[in-house]
């Protein structure tokens, strides 16, 4: 049987809303870099393949006293410095972190990440992401989140230059030849000339081909649009189904659209995302989880609903059903999480219902160890997945549980890996290193020559 | 007596234009992290300051075969990842990296060293320039760098907004208080509202004050606009002139500035630049320096002053003055160097004894483990330095030399620390701590009001 993929999404001191007031998790966790290294560690002793740092470049600036009480995004670290320290304490687990391409330079994102991956020995992903929010947006110039479509022209171009300054050299470049005096071979570097709608870039990346070739490319997209970019160009894609059914119809969909960018399906793995909380018994995971959803302040609940549907929400008692008319008429921030609401407020909950069970359209999945193994034994067998990206609401206790406690049942039934088999992302995800553009050319070319 | 300060100056394999040659460095120690983990434990052990990092955002695209003798631009590390991945390693040692104000975003700036402050526990400083050079322009869509009054226009803006930035939350903020559950007070946040010139600046940085309150600020900037620049931001300048009496005038001078931005003296330190080579005997030093001098290939001295004097010189024949109307009437790129040169040509060397002397503006002092400690000793006793930005064209061999040799002879006169004595970049550096700006104006605020 095919060995499972895994990841952990790390998000602050945990991905529920009310972690922090977990008393196992140290209050400041999110800016203490031992924290974090000790996740790692701990993720590496489970053998994921993936530590995973979500991001946005922005801090709330406004409704603070409900942000008070769900500080996730106020205060955490950058996720490439963040990584590269835990890179030193590391050996195999792949490091990956979201950096938007709405907000960045393609050469300045081309080096964090090059560099992340030479310095972990081949251990780096870029999350792709066109999104964020309008309070990253003004961050940099902007009122707004560009429109959609903008944003994902603008991402396939930025990546297709980043993708192009990763090639600059050729694998074999570096000759450090002392006898003749040569460190490398000119002929194989190449320097980009990108005149193109929202870039202009002229130079060759100051950093030797990586380990990995590239680094891997990570995406989360789930509109017609974010589909075709992820099957043109993403090697892992985040997915956000709760059902087997609807994860299936999502993988097939997406894997299906590789071949129209010469892609084979394998190129491309499928993470599901997937919350857990665990206990001896059903029971026991089912009062963890419902003792963190009742501490969910009804503003936090009532903000998190308004931002993700893009809508105030503000004048709305808790406890009567959403009135239809308060669905806007689209989406430009996220269409998942904005399809998500629309449809409970369509189904007739109330607002405290729908903030209570709203997971961003991911859905906890409560049990025993056994019980957690098996939901991921049907999904991977029903072809819903390669694997999953794991969200453990309290940290590190979430994690530790997973590992201690599910893992090793994973791999008593085959479905995860006894010890790393490489030192790689790459290689850990049964992922290609992609051959360098231009020495493929050089080969190419001789031949097309003769042919005339 | 006063402590003298100390940094070291890592740029890739050493700072000779020839170091890749010596077969003491590994050729590819340019991206090897281990090189530069052993280099920071090395320099922390010889209780230095800073270790510190330069950087260019570009690889040369031109002159290729010059560049190949050459390789120092070319493959290297993105500075702020290699120092997150040093901070791992180290424990008291500064870790300071050069970013250029002309092709980054402050928000991203204040983030990358806010991060790295954080997880360094309060070490990180940055080195802003304005300049880097058309190499680095032309990957950031630019045919060539701004003009450089241009520059420091946007350079003012954009440390103005990322020193804004790390005060956007005051010291106390993150009460992190579980009972009543608000992680931070709101009132502690400040949202900056920037409208510049070349900046527009909406938002708060999404991390707590840092361990520093900012990361120390260094400069080098060396003109009239840079001196003013550097006397009312600079916490750290790095000092370029090879005699006592020019280092004391430009000292006093670049002192001298600081009153009328409301500085003390003291809120600055200067590092002079001082490449050595350190032998048991001044002869044997000598010999070393000359041996690595002769490995400059004529292709790469030529080069190197062609793209300072911002000329080309190519035609030239290399045993004949230069001649004086080869001299441009303007620089933009580095006003040092391009007097430096300038004025050899003036006093009637060759292009080759030009080349074969030209460090820069800089001169490396060859001597015993005495004769380099006597040099420091006059220099700062002579008023002409606060320290010092150590250069070594070979590494490790010429650091490790100066931590086993020269740092014993300075503490044993008293120059030096014998231990660290404080924890944090101004810990060390004798630094204040920079109080946050809000705080302040809430405190002056009620005296205000009452006085009306």
């Amino acid at each position: 049987m095919t060995k499972m993929a895994l990841a952990v999404l790390i998000q602050g001191t945990g991905a529920h809303p009310a972690s922090w007031l977990q008393t196992e998790t140290a209050a400041d966790a999110s800016t203490d870099i031992d924290y974090y290294k000790a996740a790692a560690q701990l993720a590496e002793r489970g053998r994921f393949d993936l530590f995973f740092i979500a991001d946005t470049p922005a801090a709330r600036t406004d409704n603070l006293h409900a942000w008070s009480r769900f500080p996730m995004f106020m205060n955490v670290f950058e996720p490439v410095t963040l990584l590269s320290a835990v890179a030193s304490v590391t050996s195999h687990i792949g490091l990956g972190a979201t950096a938007s391409t709405s907000f960045y330079e393609p050469y300045n994102v081309a080096r964090l990440f090059a560099s992340l991956d030479h310095l972990s020995h081949g251990r780096a992903a870029w999350n792709v992401v066109t999104s964020a929010n309008d309070y990253a947006a003004r961050n940099f110039g902007l009122d707004r989140l560009p429109p959609h479509g903008e944003r994902y022209e603008r991402a396939r171009e930025f990546v297709s230059v980043v993708q192009a300054l990763w090639d600059s050299w050729e694998d074999d470049a570096f000759i450090q030849d002392r006898e003749s005096g040569r460190n490398f071979d000119p002929a194989k570097l190449h320097v980009l000339d990108h005149h193109g709608r929202y870039f202009k870039v002229h130079g060759a990346l100051n950093i030797a081909r990586t380990p990995q070739g590239q680094p891997v490319i990570i995406q989360a997209g789930a509109s017609n649009t974010g589909k075709d970019f992820a099957a043109a160009t993403a090697e892992v894609v985040f997915a956000s189904d709760s059902g087997v059914a609807e994860g299936r119809a999502f993988y097939q969909d997406l894997k299906g659209r590789m071949a129209k960018f010469g892609r084979e399906p394998d190129d491309l793995k499928v993470l599901a995302g997937l919350p857990v909380v665990i206990g001896t018994s059903a029971q026991e995971a089912e009062d963890k989880y419902q003792a963190l959803q009742s501490l969910i302040h009804p503003d936090v609940g009532r903000m998190r609903l308004s931002n993700d549907l893009e809508v105030d929400l503000s004048d709305l008692p808790l406890d009567e059903p959403v009135p239809l008319d308060r669905i806007p008429a689209t989406s430009n921030f996220h269409q998942t999480y904005f399809a998500n609401i629309a449809g409970m407020i369509r189904r007739g909950m109330t607002l405290r219902q729908i903030y209570m069970s709203y997971e961003r359209g991911l859905e906890t999945v409560r049990g025993t160890p056994i019980q957690i193994a098996d939901r991921m034994e049907e999904w991977v067998a029903g072809g819903a997945a390669d694997g999953f990206m794991m969200l453990f609401h309290t940290m590190p206790g979430g994690l530790r549980d997973f590992v201690e406690l599910v893992v090793p049942e994973l791999q008593r039934r085959g479905l995860m890996r006894a010890d790393y088999e490489a030192r790689t992302l790459r290689g850990h995800l049964g992922l290609k290193r992609p051959p360098n553009r231009y020495a493929q050319a050089a080969e190419v070319a001789p031949i097309a020559a003769a042919a005339e």
